[in-house]
């Protein structure tokens, strides 16, 4: 129970960061109203909903419960009536992202190893319920996903989901190893974003002689 | 019954609509006759295939029943081979696409409700049926997608979905609830396209000290 | 037996064709090692698993099978580190696209019939399991599709799906119409891309009056 509620807790802070970051790419984009609220709810649940289509948890939370809805309504409201707040935060899509990413990677690890899914392939389906919202956003907005680009970001992911595994493993409590998941995942994701950390870059094969 | 063909007869529309959405877009983009064919059936079943993965409804209706595949194909057959009728009408893709956006918001209300989902969700798992295809249609197209740029169109769905939820509710008869709902997402989404009606845009923050 | 050893046989082939082509075209972007990990193991496994999700094989192989993301992840890390034996392939994307394509839409006809789907609609899932890995690793990277310019190519995978429709109506044993259906896939893509092989291109309406 105190597990259930922790999860609960954790999935709304986390459709809260994401709400917002689509809500501020909507609102830089010059999108109107709606387009702000449809971006800041795809943004928060897109990830989700996917883990849940590829565990079979349907119909997912998304469509069962209308918390996340109201919850990403209300935040892509508050970002649009008060631009003036955002503009005083230095990185507030990159840093809501960053909570989005830890908390759903670690709260999706755990309900696929819930449904069944093998420990090997679960913190797979935690990354991609963390990334699976940035990226539908992004898309949306025709940039390529920020997953794909320069910065640790869907492995700081799988750190996350890779903790909660091996602590559910170890018999450890959910609490202990989902808040630490987060914790570190987010310190990853920040470190990458202010000291610049990131993994090698590809070497461009030679492809003069090719389409 | 007559609630049944009523809702088959509109969904075969809505396809005939949005297929042909499809096909006049890829069409403009110089593609080739395959492609238009894929775009046109694509555009055409994205929206109700996306809701019927949502509710649990699998197969989706585009995979169990081959006329809307049929009917889209043989749209973009049309398309591909008169092109000149095409030209004659003024604003083909935005017309079929509002028809269409009408059509599925409601009969997608009115499905979801049938599988148990929740009236406050339902609406808007009418919605995404309506504005699926279209989202699909552009991000193929490597376009921002029509619903989150600046007229009212996910809205106007919406609205007609709200119509549907409402109307049953009230005990009405299916086809009473579904025409008027299709009808107002068709009339609100062409005032909004001829008349230039739109929702307040978005104050963009000073994003000056931001990456 | 023999034909589900052929199978799996088959889905790996084509899963490291293409995560090769992921990888390769994710090395051109000058993504990071996690990056092109990431779009080698999405572009080998999408197509199939829209198709799962679609048939209702829930959880898909992707999810269930650990098999294809260890093969994904280390094609892409033997791309990354051996960027100069890539260059020296002339068209290495196009070739192993055109494999997984021949072979994807083979594997995915035949899965789809064993799910119940009608011999109708079970070459356009094969075909949609062909074409879905190189239609998502475009989107991420923000082209438009490949299966929607004007070289011949979902015809190629629909063509492919039609010859194991037809052969397993007529009784052939499962290798005998994978096999051809995934040859002619592949010659019919790779005559497209040498010779230049095209199916007619759309005459654009005159769309000067339009918006």
């Amino acid at each position: 129970m105190q597990g259930a509620t922790l999860v609960d807790v954790l999935n709304l802070t986390g459709t809260l960061a994401f709400a917002f970051s689509g809500a501020v790419v909507g609102q830089r984009r010059g999108m109107d109203l709606f387009g702000v609220l449809v971006l800041a709810f795809v943004t928060a649940v897109a990830g989700g909903t996917l883990r849940d289509l590829l565990i079979g948890a349907v119909p997912p939370d998304s469509v069962r419960d209308g918390r996340a809805a109201a919850l990403a309504v209300a935040t892509g409201l508050f970002a649009f009536c008060f631009p003036a707040a955002i503009a005083r935060l230095r990185f507030p899509v990159q840093l809501f992202d960053a909570a989005g990413l830890g908390i759903f990677a670690v709260t999706g690890t755990q309900k696929a190893l819930e449904y069944g899914i093998s420990p090997l392939m679960a913190p797979v389906l935690g990354m991609l319920t963390g990334i699976g919202g940035g990226m539908v956003r992004d898309v949306l907005t025709a940039e390529i996903p920020v997953v794909l680009r320069k910065e640790i970001y869907a492995l700081a992911a799988l750190a996350g989901a890779m903790v909660v595994v091996i602590g559910l493993r170890l018999g450890l409590p959910v609490s202990l190893t989902l808040l630490p998941g987060a914790a570190l995942c987010l310190f990853l994701r920040l470190m990458a974003i202010y000291r610049g950390w990131n993994l090698p870059l590809a070497r461009r094969p030679d492809d003069s002689a090719d389409s």
